[in-house]
């Protein structure tokens, strides 16, 4: 894959990227390890929670989100660093059997007063259920070094 | 642990947690699973990247905070369930040997207008290492069932 310095990237370019298959064994998994609450660990448990059923931690979805955009076909020359998110919402559960895809594009890009070797990428991150279904949304800010010093 | 309804907090309020030992065998394992990239993967690939080290994902730090957060004192009486976050932000890395906590504090207490049963709870999150530095910081949002409905 190509590897991409700051001046080769354009407000609304976009990504392609891989799926994930989420299942009832990694949301419980994850959950034991990081998230550990009776709606994220247990099916029979779920089920009088306020989801009604057992669904993923938000943590775990945006765990598997960087994992589908860092293989995504961005390619940033440095690699995906990030200094923080905006706006981290999840909009509706991820659920056992969910497949997940993410959607990215380039929102803005800024050159960095501070630092002439590198821009700023900003970065919207949809994540999707198969069924077209926004499960998860971010808007991220990335470093990205620049060919040419400013 | 006492269990806490949505009239039972108010701006100000502080729980205690644990703290976790960040080790570089779980820096590495949870980058092969979520965010494969060499400075997360490889000591001796990270000296030649912008960290300069071996480094955390920054949604690993978020996970290990889930983890301390959750198993608060905090004690939500339907668990900890939040919508999104806003601002989330890594200022500093988190590397082999730092030993994470979590300050939480409630900053706003609001009851819902569609939703005469709850409440929402606006909480600072912030995560310090050993030498009392900030490395990841964000203000989420929580609901909380009421005890008496609106």
């Amino acid at each position: 894959m190509a590897k991409r310095f700051f001046e080769d990237f354009r407000v609304g370019d976009r990504f392609a990227g891989g799926s994930i298959l989420v299942s009832e064994e990694t949301i419980i998994a994850f959950a034991r390890e990081f998230d550990p609450q009776p709606f994220h660990l247990d099916p029979e448990a779920a089920r009088t929670s306020l989801f009604g059923e057992l669904v993923a931690s938000g943590w775990h979805t945006a765990a598997m989100t960087m994992r589908l955009f860092a293989t995504s076909e961005i390619g940033i020359v440095n690699g995906i660093i990030g200094g923080g998110v905006e706006q981290l919402s999840w909009p509706k559960p991820v659920r056992p059997g969910d497949r997940l895809t993410v959607r990215s594009e380039i929102v803005e890009t800024r050159p960095s007063r501070s630092r002439p070797d590198r821009g700023m990428l900003k970065v919207r991150v949809d994540t999707l259920n198969q069924d077209g279904e926004i499960v998860q949304t971010f808007v991220g800010n990335l470093v990205a070094m620049r060919r040419e010093p400013a």
